[in-house]
This record gives C-alpha cells, structure tokens and sequence, in this order.
C-alpha cells in the first residue's frame, strides 16, 4: 500500500462518442481521489500516437471544472486515432517505443478507452511489459457507438447514438407523415453500423405501434432484397400513406458485396461506407416513381451530446471509474463490463472481463432480435434495447449552444530523444 | 360584440416545422377562450386540400391537454400540404369552391399558416370573398424555416432550424477535431435553403473564436468558385488541422446552376434539391486528398422538437394567438409578425403587416451578413440571428423518447355534395 506513487496514461482510440469523454472525466477524477496510490495522469495527445511520438498532455494543469465538464462534452477531449497496432510479431518496436515512454514518464497504469482492436493493443501491451519485465496493468475502457464487444451488456456510445437514431426517426417520421399527402411519401434516414446492425435496430424503438414510423429498418445482417424491400415500401405507402425507413451504412446485397462502398478504405483496412440512403431513395424513385427525401446522420449522431441518453453518460463514467478501482486492485489485462441485472426496472452493476475474451471479437445482433421477415425489430431486441436510452442529460447552454469544454491540453516535457516516426 | 359566434378555419401550408403546432395550440386555444366570439375551430386535412375537398377536421373534439402538446410537438398535426392555388383568372372555380366550403361550415375567420405561398393564397381568398360579398377575415400565420418572409423580423420554424444546424455543426466539428491528426480533416454538412442562406448562415453561431467549426460556409447568395473554396479548404487544415463546413443546399455556380440539381420539380415548380455535400466532399477528395465525412440533415434539421429554440415556441405561439386577436379586432388580410424591439438583451413585441406586402416577396440574407471573402458571418448577422436560437425548450419523455401528440383528428360531416376534384 504505501508504495510509491506511479504516474497513469490515459488515451481514447478509435472514432469517437458522446461519452467517451465521460469516461475520460470518470478515469482522471477517480485518479485524483486517489493521489496517495496514482501520480499524475498523463493523456496521449491524438490517442496512442501520442504515446508513441511523446508527445503526451499533462492533465494535471486542468481545473476540477475543466474536468467535471468533460462529463458533458463530445468526443475526444485529448484526440483519438485511427491508429492500430499490428501483430506483435511484425511490429515489436512500436510496442518496444510504447515500453519505452512509459518507462521514461514512471507510468504503471495504462488505461485504453477504445473499441475491440484497442482492446486487443491494451492486451499486448501488458503482454510485452511482461516479457520485458516492466511492471504495467494496463486496464481497457470499453466504447464503441457500435455496440459490438463482447461479454459486456452493452457499450458505452451506443445509448446515446441509438436515442439520437430514435428522436430522429420519430420526429422526421412526424414530418412526413403530415406532408405525404401532396409531397414526400418516402424517407430514408441512413445510420452508422459497419457490420453489426445495433444502431439501425435503435431506431426501431421510435416505433411504438402499428403505423409508427420507422416502418422498415435494413440491417446489415439482412442480405439486401430489391424487389421485397420495394414491396414493402409500396405495402406501407398504401396502408399509412408514407414510408419511413432507417438504413443501416453496412447493408449488403447478395453477393455480400456494401450497396454503398465507395471504393476507399481507412487506417485500419475497413471499407469507408456512407452514400446507401441516397442508393435507395433513388431505387424507389425509379421502381415505385414516390417522391423521397433522404438524410444522412453521419458524425451528427455520434457526437449528439446534446440528447445523450442519461443512462449511457453514467455508464461510460462509472465505467472510467471502475478501470482505475480495478488497477488500485491490482488487476491487469482486463477491462470493466457493464452487466444488466433487471430489464425493467432498468438495473446494472459494474463486472470485469478478461481482455483475452474481449480483444477482436464483434457481438453481432443476434438474429432473434429483428422479425422474422427481416424489417424491423422484436420485443427481445427492444426489452434490451429500451433502458439503454433512458433519461436526458442535458448539457449547459450559453446563449442557445451547448457549452462543451475544450482542455488546454498542456504538454509533458519529452524525456526521450525525438525522430521515433510513427 | 353580441353577434352569433362564427366558426374559424385553420390549415397548415408548406413545409412543416418543429414550431408550426406550436402556432396552432395559440391559434385553437385562443379561439377557445374566447368562445362568445368564435365558434369551432375547423382544420384542414392536409392543409388547404382538406377545405377544397370538404375534409374538415372538428378541432372540438380533442381535450385541452392534446391541444396544449400540439406546443411540443413537430410537423404538422392536421396535415401540410405542398398544393399552391394558381392566379384567381386562371383558377378561379377553386377559389369559389374554398368560399362555398367556408360558406357551408359558417366560416367566418380564415387562419392559414405558411410562408410566402400561402400569404398569396389567404390575400387572394379575402379578395374574391369581398368580391362574392362573404364575409370572411383571412389572417396569415407566418411560418417558414426559410426565414424569408419580407417585414416580419423573423419567420417562426427558423430559430429551431437555426439552432439545430449550429449545435449540431459544434458537435461534429469537436468530433472531427478529434479525430483529424490520422482520420477525417474535412467534414461538410448540407442544410437546407433552396435561395436564401439564412439556415446557413445560423451555422456560423457555432464559431465563436478563431479556429471554432464552422470554419467555412457556403451560401446561395455566393455563387460558387472551386478554386477559392479548395484553397480556403486546405487552409483551414493547415491552420487548424481540419475543415468544418456548412453548406447551403441552394448553392451555385458561376452560371446560376445549383450544384445539387438532381432535376427533379415539386408540385410548386421548385427545383428538388439534395446531395451538395456528396458533390462537395468528392471535390475535396479528387483535388485535395483528404479523408472526408459528409451529412445530410435534411428533414432532421426542421423536425428536431427535442432541441427547438424556446424563443421559436414562444413566438410561434404568440403568433397563432395573435392572429386570432387580430381577426377578433375585425382585420382582414393581414398577418402578425414579430417586431425586434431590442437586440442584447433580445426584446420582442408582436406587431401586423398587410398581406399585400407580405405576399410572394423573398427576404434574402442581406450582403453584409457575409463576410467579405463570402465565407462566413458578420458581427452584424450574429447580432440578429443569436437571440432566435436562444432558451431550450425540451418536450416531455417517456421511456428516454419525447412525447408527441398524435389527434384524432375527427372529420367533420360534409355538407356539400360530393366530386370536386383537387
């Protein structure tokens, strides 16, 4: 107990959230209450690529306000990255580096707030320390907007996405219902979620009865039918006099092939998606000859703290400060989980994963939750999904804008000679 | 005074807002309270359609409390409609068969909610009356996210408009500041205004300082020079490190041409509009090379109740109760409007206008609210938009999703004979 105390380093991966710098907040306050244990926290400017150039922030010069405020404050207070770390094996000197700085700046805590492939970085990193004798416990923070990792409950980002997706579809859906008469009869509102349609089935809660809009969700685990989705689509206009659709970015036709993939690829290899809502509404202009609007929510609904579900901004900064409790308890390589004890009432606590079973793995939405036709969700998928947008947690407004924080991110002094290129 | 009371027709015209409802609950609770003078309040199903074809919705048979949720509920209760009545000469049977229809119900006061369209229509409808000797007030409820209705200081529908695209800008230009250093530096987010860039222009609210999003904004007053704009772009990366923008659906280029024209015509002749910000990003990506994001806010930008300025409600009722007050002071042909009595702090009173110079006139942001490199806001543009965004007024929730009220929208039992054909 009274070892010395080691300094910790903080760094977001991957695209961010409404709430992954609630997290932040959850992990640095959590660490202040603990200075006889925890040094400073360093953060790495733009994520690990910070860590890895040295190029690390001093979260030591930023007020209690400062800090608190990131509860309420978009995305990635320090910088993210779309920056991953390869095998081991090919690329042992930039895990050699990471060693390396840790080492120079005395941190024995790394907390790595990402999705499954910073989770599997967080694991090698503990993993090489550990050869290399260096003594780290190195903790994930789960989020992702998508939703996809393992064991845990649910991921903090998607609460808030998925009441975004489902504000928005409600109110669009009340907006077309009241013109469809003379002008729009089809709206098609494109949503993210690469390969797991957790976001699109969000949407599918804004529909309370028969003739609610959404009417139709297309989700990328549903292979793409043309002439079933037209039908439907007529189906709907005929019976309720428009047709509100929520497409998934990740929809694919049969051959498996993205209706929308523009031909370009990101950092980390996977398809840069986006443009499906536009492919379809033009699908049904021609086939079917109804007047379309479109919309394409893209970062907007990501970073829409503004309507952040309450319940997603206590998860993600319970979840910063269980990863600091679980170091202070001498935990390493794992990563705390959310785990749901009731549906309704709506209760969770917090748990523990091994990150062994976390790293790389995407939870697919399981087939039962959306109807057997493949066009909307079941009563499954909404006793799951409805907690998780539960409450508003609105941030404060200054002359009719959200007051987000923005840090002055100080920089640490570099101890390390430069020119490590990454 | 003591005459028998008349009943009161309202009907929604255009497209609809997150506030048009809100002028309505003033419209049918200010007819109530003053049920000596008026009798029922009639709607139109899908606004002046719905008088042309006897569907007359018996606004008496919902209960106080539906009417009061009509102030937090989007889009239009009784059905919008994008129908224009053309020039008396030309078709001059409908606007008989509207008096006949008002004739038959006893409609003594016309309250027709829209822009400038329907500003005609209501002014040619009082017109022919006087000429047929109907004693009818027709009295125009302002109403346009366009905000471009000549002398009234500002159009009801705009300020959530307004205040939507700014959060949201804010929003996604922290997102993409995160994320820039290995991923997106240029996002762009289309808004809506086919002439005027006055929903735009409220995107510059979010940039309080040099380097806040948006950096860059597209007007359709400015037509368009690639050149210029690419530059700019690439400077604001360098600069900053990423390039936010806002852009106008109604931007042109240097031949007049919309850069978004899909060549599609809606029932008023207006140019179906969409789709700018793919056009723009692939530029980015072809002469530039940065990794992009774009978004479409389309019908999402004008339905968004859940973030709505608290002073768009407040006026947006105002109005609806003001043009009771009006018809019930014995006017005809004339529309409420909100007059500016001060800036900082933002005063506001109600005052008229006579339709004939409110009718068809196209208010475009004046040259001096754009900067002069054209693109961005003036001191001047931000003095008047900012107090329209101002206050928050959030609808209720239930299950971490706003309550909107759906009416029953009762039919009234049409007294005419049946077969005229809209």
């Amino acid at each position: 107990m009274p070892k010395q105390p080691r300094n910790a380093f903080y760094a977001q991966s991957g695209g961010v959230t409404a709430v992954i710098n609630a997290s932040a907040c959850g992990v640095i306050e959590t660490c202040r209450a603990n200075e006889r244990r925890i040094g400073k926290v360093y953060a790495g400017r733009h994520g690990i690529v910070g860590a890895l150039s040295e190029d690390l922030i001093d979260t030591s010069k930023e007020s209690a306000a400062a800090i608190r405020a990131l509860r309420h404050t978009p995305a990635g207070a320090f910088g993210s990255a779309r920056y991953k770390l390869k095998k081991l094996e090919e690329h042992r000197a930039q895990y050699e580096r990471l060693i390396e700085v840790f080492k120079a700046h005395d941190i024995g805590y790394f907390f790595y707030n990402g999705g499954g492939d910073s989770a599997d970085t967080c694991l090698k990193v503990a993993g090489l320390a550990e050869q290399l004798g260096y003594p780290i416990q190195a903790i994930h923070v789960p989020k992702t907007v998508d939703n996809d990792l393992p064991i845990t409950d649910c991921c903090p980002g998607f609460g808030s996405v998925a009441k975004y997706v489902a504000v928005s579809i409600r109110e669009a859906g009340f907006d077309v219902a009241s013109m469809a008469k003379t002008s729009t009869k089809v709206f098609i509102m494109e949503v993210m979620g690469r390969h797991a349609g957790w976001i699109a089935a969000a949407g599918g809660l804004a529909a309370e009865k028969a003739g609610d809009a959404p009417h139709l969700i297309l989700f990328p685990e549903i292979s793409f039918d043309p002439e079933k989705f037209l039908s439907r689509v007529q189906q709907c206009v005929t019976e309720y006099g428009y047709c509100a659709v929520v497409v998934s970015e990740g929809v694919k036709n049969a051959d498996g092939k993205f209706l929308a993939d523009a031909g370009l690829r990101d950092a980390f290899g996977h398809a840069q998606l986006g443009g499906v809502g536009p492919v379809l509404a033009q699908l049904v202009k021609d086939k079917l000859n109804y007047k379309y609007h479109w919309a394409v929510a893209d970062y907007l609904q990501r970073a829409a703290r503004h309507i952040a579900s309450k319940v997603d901004v206590e998860q993600a900064y319970a979840l910063g400060k269980a990863a600091v409790q679980l170091a202070l308890k001498g935990r390493n390589s794992v990563m705390p989980i959310i785990v749901r004890v009731n549906d309704q009432p709506y209760k969770w606590k917090i748990g523990e994963a091994p990150l062994a079973k976390v790293a790389n793995q995407e939870k697919m939405l399981p087939r039962d939750y959306i109807t057997p036709d493949g066009f909307h969700i079941t009563a499954k998928a909404r006793r799951y999904l409805s907690p998780l947008i539960k409450g508003e947690d609105y941030p404060p407004y200054r002359d009719g804008l959200p007051q987000y924080v923005t840090l002055k991110n100080t920089p640490v002094k570099p101890k390390l000679p430069g020119g490590f290129v990454v």
